[in-house]
């Protein structure tokens, strides 16, 4: 498969599918029709059928989706068959909440070190995990080949911590900062400021 | 305007346009061309100007964009020209963090109400607010007249929770738990999972 030529909007769908099915197979549904599976997910049958067109379709006419086989499917486009070790930058308080967040454990995804530089948080200890100093955090990535950041620290420092953490050789950053950050190309970044997903909302709610 | 004919996804990149602008404004900048904001945004010029053509365009053939005239416009149309009040149910790790969080009331939101159920929590005093038990939830919700909720309790109770407050009269959810929530035509949500987000880079980061 050539990552080119799937249009970032359909990758970002596919998490948003997996979720879905995850929660159908909990239901104890074996199959679903593309039309049924867009209900639930607000989406349309035609959408969903040429999203997974691009990874060869999956579907039987009549039949509808194997639950399971899509799953396994999407699970393997996505690389999430396999565990990524993931790196979190300030345990303040979101930072802290991340890293105890039970969501990730049982979905392939282990926080492997939580780094900040305020001497009354570096040493304490925050889940299984004790606060780093951000001093060794790009040799400690580089030895661990970590490929993976989560920012929760002050939107000040983001963009020069992003640039470390390119240096070390992180791909992946999940932004919880509210600065666009500049990385070269080849480093992915997802925001996650919860105001700008409360701001696409807002456009809907004004004329009442 | 007529918000039906905005395609969703062009409503979901304005909020990422407006940071990126509010950001060069503090850098001192007026105006822009289409073509460099794209560079900063990583999209195209053509993909900005055709968002912004639903809206009338805004730009001058030759002088790009008037920066600080653009963030005007944009916060008339996502409805951020005015104070949103918002309520977080769920007072735990991420719910305590997010009414804490700095970043809301500089832009438009006030974290009026924080809920949960469980005793050693409800009464306790988190930022500026004490935690309420969720009995009263709809009650205050319906007198306040509040339409947004962001939802950081445990996913089991998300669709129930989520129920209540369409009856309370929420419109908007931001939604942290890895729950596909089910909600009348007209509510809407966003999914703010950050595994979501992870698995959108994981496609990418495979092949080495």
């Amino acid at each position: 498969m050539n990552e080119n030529v799937v249009p970032d909007i359909v990758i970002e769908r596919l998490p948003w599918y997996l979720q879905a099915l995850n929660q159908m197979a909990k239901e104890g549904l074996h199959t679903i029709s593309s039309q049924r599976f867009a209900e639930r997910l607000g989406s349309t049958g035609a959408q969903i059928r040429k999203d997974l067109s691009y990874f060869g379709g999956f579907g039987k006419q009549g039949t509808g989706y194997s639950i399971y086989f899509l799953i396994e499917q999407l699970q393997k486009i996505l690389n999430l068959d396999r565990i990524w070790r993931v790196v979190i930058i300030g345990a303040g308080g979101l930072g802290s909440a991340l890293t105890r967040y039970q969501g990730f454990a049982n979905r392939g995804i282990e926080i492997a070190l939580l780094y900040d530089i305020h001497p009354q948080v570096v040493g304490t200890k925050v889940g299984s995990l004790i606060v780093s100093h951000a001093d060794s955090m790009i040799a400690d990535i580089r030895e661990k080949a970590i490929k993976i950041a989560i920012l929760t620290l002050p939107g000040d420092a983001a963009q020069a911590t992003a640039d470390k953490l390119v240096t070390a050789g992180i791909q992946a950053i999940l932004n919880y900062t509210p600065v666009t950050l500049k990385v070269p190309e080849g480093v992915h970044v997802q925001n996650i400021d919860p105001v700008l997903q409360l701001q696409r909302m807002m456009f809907y709610l004004g004329d009442d």
